[in-house]
């Protein structure tokens, strides 16, 4: 199997001002070539540091991809540490140093001199041209380690992400064919029920099946199960990860809301586009959360046209119609006033769906009758109006994820319905 | 200095459906009583990994913090390595046990089984109880390593963070005051400057400061710049972070929006607060990105009370009165139409300021003319409006993000001056 190791370089990283996505990123890709992330560590900008971490991954995998230092300031020095410890000569590639001058000329601002320091790359390694900012990244071939390639990317996101998917990963299936495994990869992507339940629901069931692993991973609001099929003979895991899957379906029913690498919202935009069905969306205290996952999506501006953010009764009541007497007698959180903002949306939009949100996200603002965490979602459509209530107890970014997790639900099973 | 390592223990970390934040939080948290996390380490849940991690950091520092593994699936096997490792027997601990059965009641759902072993601890472990979950942390003491707590967590951040905070710090800074050195940590959060920029004005300015380290964090729409003082007495430190301070303050100005662990959307909450001003926002191409930042902050409802979120037309010229030629002579992204969407919000929900987003997040819709990542920006106040126009060549949530971060960076501004 091929072993990969990623270490992560970057003191801004250790001192907590900026949060690592590139596990979460390259280990994602990786399983999908059937490769295996075997371990992530993270170093400051000292060059014993980086050295002594890069020298045991080179000892302790078949690839090591290294992340971040490669930037014009002071404190990028992985480029350095790197020709260093593998007693590599520098040279100034035309190719890159053409990419970050045409970069700051079309930005029209002025090229501080220190990012030129950017174009020079070790003899020997292959450059991966930057498409999305001025660092190159390398892919060094060695000769003397376990390691057969070191790969440097660089820390931003942004430029990281296209390169590795455009670049790194054609490069690791054809440098590595033989050493991936046969195995069959399927993340099953479940709401509406808690990880005890799905362990509960499938373990049993499934742990029979040859070559198996299953493995569970619980967030707010949802819940991924793993399934690892691994065996010798392509036909056979490929009917055992069938076998498995149609078991978990059975299992699990409409709780699965997809398969593999996906979003809700993304699920919830493209059952909405292949009905052409239009959605409007009435946010109190998930304060335009709703919205901003919709709209997320590209090509939502299909399905999704128009929204509120109705945080004061006085914004209910003027842009949604919501009836004064409901806001008074029953309080913006209740059962009436979701049911009448969902109502107001989809009659002033003109839409075919409409979702309403109001709740307490906290942390002030609950009483004994309402404490902080409830929320009412409601799901309109011409015919009918349904209203969920729930209480989550959670900080107020998790409480928005949490409701709006509930009310995309709501509106994706009435779609499936359809 | 006081010396942390950090091993995070989860497949699903490294198979990459869930991104680690852990390091994040815990380096800053670590940062602000002067202690520094020296390493952070992620591996699978196979007992022999874990193990291996785990006894290197105890080799390597003087306290190491392991997350996750602890839940009741049967992939959570920390408590059982650790009391393995060290030798220790479990014992059930009775309010650990409550804890769990209480929180079940609460939630009225039925409790599986597998849910109490969680409470089953190492002997001589000080329980750390959770506020927010089922599975206790533990504070170990180490007698035969360098290091001389092994302190394991759970891995939702929901339970990890408060745990961290209320009760792990001060066990820390209880245990090790007179390893916590004299120093003085200070993150400038700049907005609207680029990397190097920032750089350039600031290190020759910086650099000859005694005991100084400077460090520079580049995200989208946002530069850290981090400078520690180090050395023997208090008050030099204490002198010497001031001058730095003034410094940086001078050659940065009012780029410089915060010191320290806070969010421009945070600090413009505050400017309104403080001022007793009210905003109201009007979104296209953002889809309520500006508004759920806005609202992610406790006490913002003070504030906020309204906005919408325009995708089309149509809902342009019916919500905010968006004249028909504007849209039809200019387009829907254009400065005239920008003006008239925050004008429009501004008179609509009666506010003092409204902010006014209208671009192409891509990656379709551009035009030669007007290319994906074009973006209007308009503020309005009674007097006046602005509008920024800018070009961000970015991933949709990116561009989000960053054309937000312009638009509250007006604001600020704005708010600045009076």
């Amino acid at each position: 199997m091929l072993q990969v190791e990623l270490v992560n370089i970057g003191t801004e990283l250790l001192m907590g001002f900026v949060v690592n996505t590139h596990a979460s990123f390259l280990g994602r890709k990786l399983c999908n070539i059937g490769a295996t992330l075997v371990r992530q560590t993270c170093v400051n900008d000292t060059a014993d540091h980086i050295r002594a971490s890069l020298e045991a991954a080179l000892a302790g995998s078949d690839v090591v991809i290294s992340t971040g230092g490669l930037g014009p300031t002071s404190d990028d020095i992985t480029r350095n540490v790197v020709a260093d410890m593998l007693g590599l000569k520098m040279r100034v590639d035309a190719r890159a140093m053409e990419n970050i001058e045409t970069r700051f000329r079309r930005r029209q601002v002025e090229m501080p001199e220190s990012v030129r320091s950017q174009a020079l790359v070790p003899e020997g390694a292959t450059v991966l041209y930057n498409a999305h900012g001025t660092a190159p990244g390398l892919a060094i071939p060695i000769s003397n380690r376990r390691a057969r390639w070191l790969i440097t990317l660089p820390g931003p996101p942004r430029e990281l992400n296209p390169m590795f998917e455009d670049q790194v990963l054609p490069l690791l299936v054809q440098q590595f064919q033989n050493q991936l495994p046969i195995s069959d990869c399927r993340i099953f992507r479940v709401v509406g029920v808690g990880e005890s339940s799905v362990e509960e629901r499938v373990e049993s069931l499934l742990k029979d099946i040859p070559g198996i692993e299953i493995g569970y991973c619980a967030r707010s609001g949802e819940v991924d199960l793993r399934l690892v099929i691994r065996g010798e003979q392509q036909n056979e895991v490929h009917r055992w990860a069938q076998e498995a899957e149609a078991r978990a379906r059975k299992a699990l029913g409409d709780t699965i809301f997809a398969v593999g690498d996906t979003s809700l919202e993304r699920v919830v935009v493209q059952l909405l586009q292949t009905q052409g069905k239009l959605l409007a969306t009435a946010e109190s205290c998930t304060g335009g959360h709703l919205a901003n996952r919709i709209t997320l999506v590209p090509g939502s501006s299909q399905v999704f046209r128009e929204g509120w953010i109705t945080y004061s009764n006085h914004a209910k009541a003027k842009h949604l119609e919501v009836p004064g007497h409901l806001l008074s007698e029953h309080g913006a959180v209740s059962e009436p006033v979701a049911r009448a903002m969902s109502e107001g949306a989809l009659r002033k939009a003109e839409t075919d769906y409409a979702l309403a949100l109001t709740g307490i996200a906290g942390p002030d603002g609950g009483t004994a009758e309402k404490p902080v965490g409830t929320v009412f979602i409601a799901l309109s459509s011409k015919h009918h109006t349904e209203v969920k209530h729930q209480r989550l107890q959670l900080d107020r970014e998790t409480f928005k994820f949490a409701a709006t997790q509930t009310a995309l639900d709501m509106l994706r099973k009435e779609l499936l319905k359809a």
